[in-house]
């Protein structure tokens, strides 16, 4: 149906929340993902521009609000420790991933042209 | 895979943008159906316990975005007027309840347990 008003594009947001409070959202899950690359939550503060402080904010509202841990902080080293994900925050992003697939894949959906569905 | 997890609930916000400018929303929606209900954007707005004002704006704000009005304001009648849907403003309902069943039945699809899909 939107087919037949091609200027017109649909939006989506999706996340993830657990008994009202918000697991996973396109924000925490590029954190995420910056963490298992750069095995630092200050590192891939910074390469979202976000403060360290919020960052660590995230983190630890993601993993209280799932439950269980999605990120584990690693202590001591030369280098201050750094942050892995866990196996839940792995299948946490590609839990998401899987969503935002199946999304677009809806919303193309109603793009096509009706004549054509 | 959201059904491995079955305290983890899928959140899914649609809107509809036309040049990177919202055009409907699920409060925009909403305000169209009351206008479409009570003929009027004062009482639609009194609905939704949303100032007149604010009400006005998002029916301009919707019929400049769409490029085309939604909502037309009849002018004077003893009542001092009221307000109809155009057929573009029918259709924009109808199209928003067609996204969101379709997104409905998209995210009760993520929802299925890995071993019923």
């Amino acid at each position: 149906m939107l087919g037949d008003k091609p200027d017109w594009k649909l939006k989506v947001r999706a996340w993830v929340e657990k008994d009202g409070r918000k697991i996973l959202g396109p924000g925490r899950v590029e954190l995420l993902g910056h963490i298992d690359r750069l095995r630092s939550i200050s590192a891939a503060a910074k390469q979202m521009n976000m403060s360290y402080r919020r960052a660590w904010g995230l983190v630890k509202d993601m993993n209280e609000a799932a439950g269980g841990p999605l990120v584990e902080v690693t202590t001591g080293g030369s280098g201050g420790g750094g942050a892995v994900l866990t196996p839940l925050g792995q299948q946490s992003i590609a839990l998401y991933q899987q969503i935002l697939d199946h999304l677009a894949k809806a919303a193309s959906d109603l793009e096509k042209p009706a004549s054509k569905k």
